[in-house]
């Protein structure tokens, strides 16, 4: 394990596409910073499920998003904790071969395997929920009424340690067989990306939109 | 269970936010239908795992494409099948109170719970391919070399009967506390979207911009 990597188990081991692969912090952690949407799987009764929800990574945290009537947040509540995997997914392109089978997707994502535990500390579960906040719009945490005792109750979050972690990504063109490279079909890469759109205020709004949602991409 | 919705079952009937769920097909399918990244969990040695992977629905078959090297595909190969969670999500708008307790996320999700099987029979895998590259391109899997024997052979397709199955989401406006309809923070939405970029072509590309290219919003 070097500082700048997470160390690799068996399971963030990655028996294919190996050169798609990265245990590097600084990959990892870039690919958690520009995301906000994570899905969060458990067992419950024996099954998988796996649900969206929203993130924070802090330091070497990972912050999770539920609710405290939901079932995964309650067993996390448990000095035990709940096995959780967390994986934050992001599409760049449709990789369009001439060939159905080097159709491919360009894409970034990380998968994170742990015990998940929930967040009981009030000052921690402050800057939790502030993190949240922010993830997905930078600065807004300091514009808004901030949780109140009774509200702090009714949210619930879990904590991950960003541990036995890895990143998967494919970037780049076509990849397609030489033999099929005079076929007649298009080729090439169609880019996905993920954009905001102008905001509308709510009628109640009586400031002008500020500086931190004027460049949000 | 009526004709045009999914039956429910303790994990598909909502607990909370009971407003935002759904059984109904058309709701359920049309979600499906406007998505094609998914995350598939499943359990591996005891643990959760969930990744991202691209699907397609055909009738009431959700597909799902792996790889045979992979881990879940085998399992899924034999007899018993795999015990699997599906989700697909998409992300609507960011909803900005001005309370952080009232932020929330627009969104429509979908989450199918079952047993997957590998599909194993030529025709099926053959339709089931072309769905995959349609699902994303509509129009696409006409336009390609399809996959012969040997591709065939090296590409797991994982079926999943839609039957166990539910939507969520949330849309409209910021639904903040009366109390706090006064405090001087921007409220209001801010739409997200996915979209394409124009396109790229490979330098192998000798053909113009194929119609179902040109459209892709």
């Amino acid at each position: 394990m070097s500082e700048t990597a997470y160390a690799q188990t068996d399971r963030t081991t990655p028996t294919r596409n190996r050169e798609r692969a990265s245990a590097e912090r600084e990959v990892i952690h870039s690919i958690l910073d520009s995301n906000w949407i994570c899905h969060l799987s458990f067992i419950a009764d024996g099954a998988p499920v796996v649900l969206p929800t929203i993130y924070a990574r802090v330091g070497g945290y990972l912050y999770v998003h539920g609710s405290t009537g939901s079932r995964p947040l309650r067993a996390a509540g448990a000095d035990e904790g709940l096995a959780v995997c967390v994986t934050v997914t992001q599409v760049d392109g449709l990789v369009l071969a001439k060939s159905a089978f080097h159709h491919s997707v360009n894409f970034r994502s990380v998968v994170a395997h742990g015990i998940a535990h929930q967040v009981t500390d009030p000052e921690e579960l402050a800057v939790a929920l502030d993190a949240l906040v922010d993830q997905s719009v930078a600065g807004r945490s300091a514009d808004v009424r901030r949780a109140n005792a009774k509200e702090l109750a009714m949210t619930a979050v879990v904590r991950l340690v960003l541990d036995e972690v890895s990143a998967k990504s494919r970037e780049g063109g076509v990849r397609d067989d030489e033999a099929d490279l005079g076929l007649p079909h298009w080729a090439g890469v169609v880019p996905v990306a993920t954009v905001h759109g102008t905001p509308e205020p709510d009628p109640s709004t009586t400031v002008p939109l500020p500086a931190y949602l004027r460049d949000l991409g």
